[in-house]
């Protein structure tokens, strides 16, 4: 891991741009964090749009876990911004958007093809950063994972034991067999759900909250689509991480 | 209204028992209450179990809600507690408790028998309660409506007007014209669901969450049964009524 860049934010949290390798990643710290007194951390998951479009959204999420005392990271998801293109994935993006104007269903081979190739790769390079991250000073443990791609949450929640808490939010496509792994996972869950979600089948985001075999999770559905979730919804989701990371 | 107790709990709020006419209720206030500082108004809701049996689990919403500056009422629901039972809903209750126990479905007959005369006789005994607090010093508005049968929430939210946003329980059964009533409704809504409510049609919790016309509404589900909720969801309800009332 090297860092590229250094800025204090007006509310002293510190971020830091850095790469692992190829890739490029974002680390916020608190004020407070030090070597002594090391903070927990929260991985910022987010949509495979690129870190760079993702950033004013990225940045209000890492301020205000900041201000409750966390540590948040993300790194560029593979085929993303700069990051060289995963074919299968832009074949199978040309495929969803052809069926959404057709209006047709999105076929399971679309959605496999789009998601199952980004969590096979992107899980070791979390874990990755996981490790990277985790041996820096004034970064200490717990580790959750916040939002993005919930099918990346659900394998880093089944295979990664340092995260202990996961907040996602079942706004994406889901590959069928992501369903069996929702049965593996056994963490606490706080998942979010846009009643009105236009991309998003609710039926199939409410059956997959069902599927967690967490014996603690809880579903929290607000009104709106896939990017109008309320501020009161995100206070909600950091006193989840305060509850189980601290 | 005429107060027949007072006592101070050890957190400094005042409980006071109280008659309206023939109908039992409890009034708390926190210590802060007074008649230059009125505080908003909580209307607590309760199954039609009696205010004696359900006094535990009052007092710790009201003790909670006082913490964050709320005073809180309830009353003793028609057929409950020392009360005049209501025949038809005795019949029906029977009906209830045979069907569940032969496992069958409940009827739409049962259901409405069950609920619709406890709505008709409830939602003008609240108001009349309502008249009665707000004239109290120390007492001023805005009003919520917390918990209980969710029927009554719903038939208070429609011709309540001085009930400005209501938190509810989806926990009990729902006669079908209630989802009409539903529609009727526009204040904002926080409505709790257990995941696993013995009780209760989870699928019908979620197509009633989906017919309030509320603008503003979420839907909070949490694993467990009828009891089960955890305390962080009280933790919610009240932040919920803090955005809404203050």
């Amino acid at each position: 891991m090297r860092f590229t860049s250094e800025r204090r934010l007006d509310d002293g949290v510190l971020e830091r741009e850095f790469t692992l390798g190829e890739i490029p990643g974002i680390l916020w710290t608190p004020a407070s964090a030090s070597a002594s007194a090391p903070v927990p951390l929260i991985l910022l998951g987010h949509p495979p749009l690129g870190l760079r479009r993702m950033y004013p959204r990225l940045v209000v999420r890492a301020r205000h876990s900041a201000a409750e005392g966390f540590a948040t990271a993300t790194i560029e998801l593979p085929g993303s911004g700069d990051r060289p293109r995963l074919p299968a994935a832009e074949q199978a993006r040309a495929d969803l958007r052809r069926a959404l104007e057709a209006g047709e269903p999105v076929s399971d081979e679309t959605v496999d093809a789009l998601i199952l190739p980004l969590v096979e790769k992107s899980v070791p390079e979390w874990q990755a950063a996981l490790d990277a991250l985790l041996s820096l000073p004034g970064i200490g443990g717990p580790v959750g994972y916040s939002g993005g791609v919930i099918s990346i949450g659900i394998r880093l929640a089944v295979v990664e034991p340092r995260i202990v808490a996961a907040g996602l939010f079942a706004g994406s496509l889901v590959p069928r067999t992501m369903f069996e792994e929702a049965r593996q996972v056994t963490i606490p869950l706080h998942v979010l759900l846009q009643w009105d979600d236009e991309g998003n089948d609710r039926q199939a985001a409410l059956d997959l909250f069902d599927a967690f075999g967490s014996k603690e999770k809880s579903l929290h559905a607000h009104m709106g689509g896939h990017t109008g979730v309320p501020q009161s919804a995100g206070d909600s989701a950091t006193r989840f991480f305060t509850r189980h990371l601290k």
